[in-house]
């Protein structure tokens, strides 16, 4: 009767993503002298965001990806951080660029994610990639929901006709996820804070993405037997938006935290990077 | 025991926002020397789209709108259209565009809507319209989920934490009505073609969303007693999406068709092309 779930491995899917990005960056360097270039900016010191973007570099470096690194001071104005990333949307040695958010509260983040120009939004944060995401149209994703998507296609999940149910409705994870579900032929259904009797829409859900950044908010009583269950939260203590223990019980494929949907987040931006860098130095084909 | 559902008069009020558009037109006209302009783009001879554009231009005339007509034959080419949308963008007296869709099918109608420039795109259309409608930013609505907006909204429906169950998903009705939908802290659903069991997640709908281009595809024995139904189909026949006479007797509001939905996309546009007209002269405070 204790069923237990089929774990889905990111960190071993973003491994392998990893090792393709890696050849890649090196055929193109070889073959353009030019290596893929993410500039990250970070405004502040906000001990969480530096880390983010120390990791973020780090894993640039060994996939043969350089980054270019402009730090900001907290005081940084609206229009002076929206000056440096349009100018590093100007530079045609950056390829991609990611702007680590959240950003001070006296900033318009919105303003400043707008700079980046839509080819070098490798982080998939402009209103273009949101619309793009939408309507099925080439552009990039946003990492975690690019991510989701990558682990549900690795582990041969048919969302046509399925009730994907996405508990959270941010601009950068809830909304796009759902987006990209939706066309992807799923019917979804977003929740939220305000959402009436979450657990018996939960309940309803095939394929179930939490967002919502509470930890085990979602407990596996509410889970769905054989549902397809992806925690892309990550709160203090290493804990995911679902109770794991209950919820793998009736999961038929859940993702652990860690190494579940973390890991994708930076997989797929380092290989968004790199198809930005083959586009703009004109190997890519699409 | 046939409790019958409150008509939702989209006529009266749809008149109601053309008269106010009428006062704003006209003061607009006095204090700046300028009226709104909107220029209507028709590509072909399509008999229907013939017909919408000139009852558009004719109910911008009556609201003091000036309308610059621009008509191309169907053999235009992408790119001439994209010139000729780019040239009204680029021109100080036009204040909102639209262009009459669907085009022909060797047109990318994408890159057309995107030569609208966003402070001009009174029909919301746009990438930038529908990412700003989906995350809460000012900017244009897409007209017909606009008018679904200011129904609701008109008749008092309280959205927070009610399920809405939006069925279709096209990139202006269905997808940004249930942004918008969402926005106002509905609980979504989005429901369409390859939508399983469509029957019991209408069964569940507070607020339903009907926009699928089908004539009585969703019959009263589905609806929720007490929803509020919003039929934004137009079939064949003068016929909505909903089959009114068995729905009537379980909703508590309902849209007619015709005489609901219809006349409000008409009057969100002529309301927009004067926003934009006032924000572009100067004179709004917006």
């Amino acid at each position: 009767m204790t069923q237990t779930a089929r774990l889905m491995d990111g960190a071993g899917l973003a491994g392998r993503i990893v090792e393709e990005c890696t050849s890649r960056a090196a055929a193109l360097t070889e073959s353009t002298g030019q290596a893929p270039c993410l500039a990250t900016v970070l405004v502040g010191e906000d001990p969480a965001s530096v880390t983010y973007v120390r990791m973020k570099r780090s894993r640039s470096a060994k996939a043969g990806i350089l980054s270019r690194h402009v730090e900001l001071p907290a005081t940084t104005t609206t229009k002076e951080l929206v000056g440096a990333i349009t100018a590093l949307s100007e530079d045609p040695a950056v390829h991609g660029i990611l702007l680590q958010h959240p950003v001070g509260e006296h900033i318009d983040e919105r303003a400043a994610f707008e700079a980046i120009a839509p080819e070098k939004d490798v982080d998939g944060v402009t209103m273009h990639s949101f619309a793009a995401m939408s309507f099925g149209l080439p552009g990039f994703q946003s990492c975690t929901p690019g991510g989701i998507m990558r682990l549900l296609d690795a582990y041969d999940v048919d969302l046509t006709g399925k009730h994907a149910v996405v508990v959270g409705r941010s601009a950068i994870l809830g909304k796009p996820a759902g987006m990209l579900l939706l066309d992807r032929n799923a019917t979804v259904t977003y929740c939220h804070s305000r959402t009436r009797d979450l657990s018996s829409i939960v309940k309803e859900a095939d394929v179930l993405v939490a967002a919502v950044g509470r930890a085990r908010f979602i407990h596996g009583d509410d889970i769905k037997p054989g549902a397809v269950v992806i925690d892309a939260g990550y709160n203090a203590g290493n804990v995911g938006d679902v109770d794991f223990d209950s919820a793998k019980t009736r999961a038929s494929l859940i993702t652990p935290v860690p190494g579940g949907v973390g890991p994708m987040t930076i997989a797929v931006l380092l290989a968004q990077t790199v198809d930005a860098a083959e586009r703009q130095l004109g190997v890519a084909e699409r």
